[in-house]
């Protein structure tokens, strides 16, 4: 998984921390010092030696002040004595004065003693400015070059009165301790707080599948397998996590019903359907927007718009304006039966429900703020406008040409009805014959040789599964959903070689490879992945189906003992086992990584009670806190 | 091999910076804060604030002295008037008043500008002081922390009248390039660097024998193989590397006579030895040091003293008296026919000959220096003094009792008589049954079943080896040394749990195990140790144990080349498998470790083309720089 990770970094973490004022360090890197000019930086840098003095007469007491004058004016007296030729206090007289003021008037000193500059030679290979505490045999390293020569992070917070403090963060990344026994129905891992279609690599929410269109590793956009299911598992989640959303019904043909603005040219009526068995609205218009039936709003924020409709000519569609309430700026929303994904001219944005759609009726979910999100990236790379969901509001709703529409409700949340539509498209996007979801992008790993499209991931095939066992469970046994998981299963018997997702390392342990490169590459967060959905299906299927799952799981797991420590580096995680199979440097987990790792860790421990799987958490997630293993 | 490693560190690093003062680190670790007494560590160090007071006042000129004095005596008139009545400055006067000076007297400080102290939350876990440049943004650490945090070192050096620099250490171990294509008949690695004898865990040099005798696992004392081994290379090598010895002969009954002193109680005679072709020394003298025969000197600094001899009696012995020049401190050495390793009384130091060296004649090579060095070692195992081999200076050799002897050398230095006696000891202490080198202490390694004693070591084998084999060549073709050699390689085919040294990783690769645990713990410096002395014999030998070595060799570099990678940590290096074998923590190697395998790596590239070696080498030695691998 290379991409698909959110990220939470600094700020959930500092967070944590309770800070209400952060001050995360800008620095763009650690100040080399040209050879020849450290005094130069240092007379740029004086203004900063102001504070010790101010303290220090700040402080004067009433007794040490008198002294001072008293020395003054006798002092003053000799000057004018000697017509002030030649006057100049000796040092030493100085000094001693001096030391005798400075036992007054340290005890409170808010600023710290003056450090010498001292060059920091690095390996002997550069230098960098460090400060020097002569008496204590101390000395300081700035934090901006430890930074980059450790990768640690660090920030300066105050937290409402208190003073700053300089928060070090030897990782930032959060470790997300699981609340109790992982429970296939349950929640997926911690993805409630996933925003999968949030992401800058989510193009938007095809509007024909419902479903995220990624842009990772190829521009103009594609469905990833394994995008898609954390899109499907995060809204599943979320929908066990967050509160019941609120739905406003808008019109039904029946109990609800709205007041339409309907043009002279155009009509609606509320007929009776025969097969549904209930009322829904037919209309015709005709063309231009000014002749649309439409309802208005007044400050409607709830942003998550479902329709059922059927749109019977090319140029019929579903139009939503959404305004900016803080620029006023207005966005049309146009859903056209096209094959078509995403295009943005000026203020309109036009989804695509497909060329296909046309004469069916379809049941559309749409996020609006992110539909306008996304329009506005689309419209303006360079420097998008980033609008939040509580700026927007729904201004109207409308329709144009001919179809017909029911159950029209603005809601705050549909997880469940995100949920299905990634479901459907793994019911309706598997390969027959493989039983992959396959990867219609080429995929390059540093060493490897390059995957052609087609390429099957096991953690695509874990993921979807895990969706479809909890669909499967959840629809109260749609076995579309548990075919499809079924399925989904024959790539992790197949070799990557030979077009499914199965490795072997040392001629010895199965592993189920994320990337099916030759020779393996053996991902560490992927393969755990694709033994979740393996588990999960194993929970939550029927005996034949659960049994055949239970086998291949158990086979991973076997192989996860066997090699986990192969990932350990004493200080962190490889991200996989690279270094083993091409013979070069390993390919370090960065600290996010690192995290899933420790995460996955946790989850397996409260299914697995090998204790090697809670100690290796344990010590991993000591890893980022610096807790590194001993040296001999 | 855990113990016998030279330590360079420190020193001989530093000397490479060209230092002339240098500074070390002495704190012990960094100032933990204890919670709410933030403000009294503060106080504590209020001296160090004195400088920029100082400086400040120092850099007056006239015209401000002038400034404040008039200031003053307006102030005092004031004050006098209000009869010093609540008389206090205002704070805003004195912070414009320092702004306005602050600007003419920063230019050229010394001292850098004053730092706030500011609390370093370390990982929230706790805290560190650290210190804020707020104008730049930046934090400074404390290096007596991050020297423990990350395991790096530093010192502040001054080279001569240059200013003080701070010389940042990420290892301070030393690596050794080879000099050209490795040659079993010439140096061995960088053994030359080595002073075995010197070591703390040598108790002494066996008289008995001529190898040392280790405390390193059993304090009484035992017969370490490998560090006899090392020991004999270390010999070997130097004989290659530095200049010829001065060599005095004393006294060989023909060409070289000395006057020797003869109590009237004793006598000497130097009579015709038939089998040896040659004239030896008789002697006989009453019991008591006082009646011995003995020749004194005047500043002789060669401490290399050998002679042949042979003992009649048990009460007979040699005797050496060695005086330190400074203390004028005089120590006698006494070698006595007795089942005694050393033991010392006084000044008197005694090492055992053996009973079985009675009525035999024996040639024995003592280092002076060392015999006194452990003598006082264990007279004095508290604080022992160091005494430097410059200090010393031979004052007599003496014979008491009966007996013969000829050819009395002092000299400089004796590498290949020490060699060759290390040699002699693995001809004579082979186990015939296994071939092996036993090791007769216990060995426990943590989390593996204790090794009793009488484990073999790869180690041992391969370094025994490298000894047999060069002393074949080196003595033209003895071929003692050549069967030894060659049986040597016995255990190498021999599984651990059957009493040998091989084992299998992942049920492919053959290794020889430094430590023959089960299950096994795959030391890496140890293994190649264990090849070299294939190599050697391979190189060595006639073609057919030539050919018995090189095919355990290649099979050894072929494990070595799939398996090298397992130790990468990706920052360093792992001194062995163990937590593959154990599912523990992995066994980091520590610095001086590390550079082990980096400067065997770089010799084996040497002597294998495969590009994977050298690479690895480069890639290890840059994390001794702290370059690490890329993280994703």
């Amino acid at each position: 998984m290379v991409g698909d990770l959110v990220r939470q970094k600094l700020v959930p973490s500092m967070s944590k921390y309770q800070t209400t004022n952060s001050d995360a360090f800008a620095l763009p890197a650690y100040p080399l010092i040209p050879s020849g000019d450290i005094r130069d930086q240092r007379k740029s840098q004086s203004n900063k030696q102001r504070e010790p003095f101010v303290f220090f007469i700040m402080r004067l007491n009433l007794k040490a002040v008198m002294l001072v004058l008293t020395v003054a004016v006798v002092v003053i007296t000799l000057g004018v004595y000697m017509r002030c030729a030649a006057f100049s206090f000796s040092p030493d007289f100085v000094r001693q004065f001096n030391r005798h003021h400075e036992s007054q008037t340290s005890s409170a000193a808010q600023t710290s003693d003056a450090l010498q500059d001292i060059e920091c030679s690095i390996n002997q290979e550069y230098s960098v400015h460090c400060k020097r505490d002569e008496n204590a045999n101390e000395v300081y390293v700035p934090f901006s070059f430890l930074r980059n020569y450790f990768d640690v992070s660090g920030a300066v917070t105050t937290s409402g009165t208190e003073v700053a403090k300089f928060n070090w963060m030897h990782s930032t990344a959060k470790v997300n301790l699981p609340k109790g026994k992982y429970d296939a129905r349950g929640v997926f891992m911690y993805f409630e707080n996933y925003n999968v279609e949030v992401r800058d690599r989510v193009k938007c929410i095809s509007a024909a599948e419902g479903v995220p269109v990624s842009t990772q590793w190829e521009k103009r956009g594609y469905f990833y397998p394994t995008q898609i299911a954390q899109f499907a598992l995060s809204h599943y989640s979320k929908n066990l996590t967050e509160q019941a959303p609120r739905v406003h019904v808008l019109e039904d043909g029946d109990g609800y019903q709205m007041d339409w603005t309907t043009p002279k040219t155009s009509n609606m009526t509320r007929i009776w359907h025969h097969k549904f068995n209930t009322s829904v609205v037919q209309f015709e218009t005709a063309i231009g927007y000014e002749s649309a039936i439409s309802i208005g709003f007044n400050q409607t924020l709830d942003l998550l718009l479902s329709v059922d409709m059927l749109l019977v000519t090319n140029s019929s569609s579903l139009m939503v304006t959404v305004q900016n309430r803080d620029t006023k700026h207005s966005y049309n929303l146009h859903y056209i039966p096209a094959d078509l994904l995403l295009s943005v001219q000026d203020s309109n944005i036009y989804y695509g429900l497909g060329a296909s759609a046309l004469n069916k009726w379809r049941h559309i979910t749409r996020d609006l703020h992110i539909d306008v999100q996304k329009g506005i990236v689309l419209g303006d790379k360079r420097s998008p406008l980033k609008v939040r969901r509580s700026d927007l509001e729904v201004l109207s709703v409308a329709f144009l040409g001919i179809g017909f529409y029911d159950n029209i409700t603005l809601s705050t949340s549909e997880h469940m009805a995100h949920f299905y539509d990634a479901a459907e498209w793994f019911v309706h996007n598997q390969d027959p014959k493989s039983g992959g979801w396959t990867n219609p992008v080429r995929r390059s790993l540093n060493g490897f040789a390059e995957l052609s499209p087609g390429w099957i991931s096991a953690m695509g095939q874990g993921h979807a599964i895990s969706v479809l066992a909890r669909a499967y469970w959840h629809s109260g046994g749609d076995e579309r959903y548990l075919k499809a998981a079924a399925a989904g299963l024959q790539p992790y018997r197949v070799f990557s070689q030979d077009g499914g997702v199965l490795s072997q390392f040392m001629d010895k342990f199965y592993w189920y490879e994320e990337y099916p490169t030759t020779p393996p590459s053996l991902v560490l967060n992927g393969f755990i992945y694709s033994l979740l959905g393996l588990y999960d299906l194993n929970s939550t299927a029927p005996a034949k189906i659960a049994r055949e799952a239970g086998q291949l799981f158990a086979q991973g797991m076997y192989s996860l003992k066997k090699m986990l420590l192969l990932y350990d580096t004493g200080s962190g995680t490889s991200y996989d086992l690279r270094h083993l199979s091409l013979g070069v440097a390993p390919n370090l987990a960065r600290w996010d990584y690192h995290a899933t790792h420790v995460n996955q860790l946790l989850l397996l421990a409260t299914i697995d009670s090998d204790p090697l799987i809670a100690q290796t958490a344990e010590r991993w997630k000591g890893y980022m806190f610096g807790k590194r293993a001993k040296h001999n």
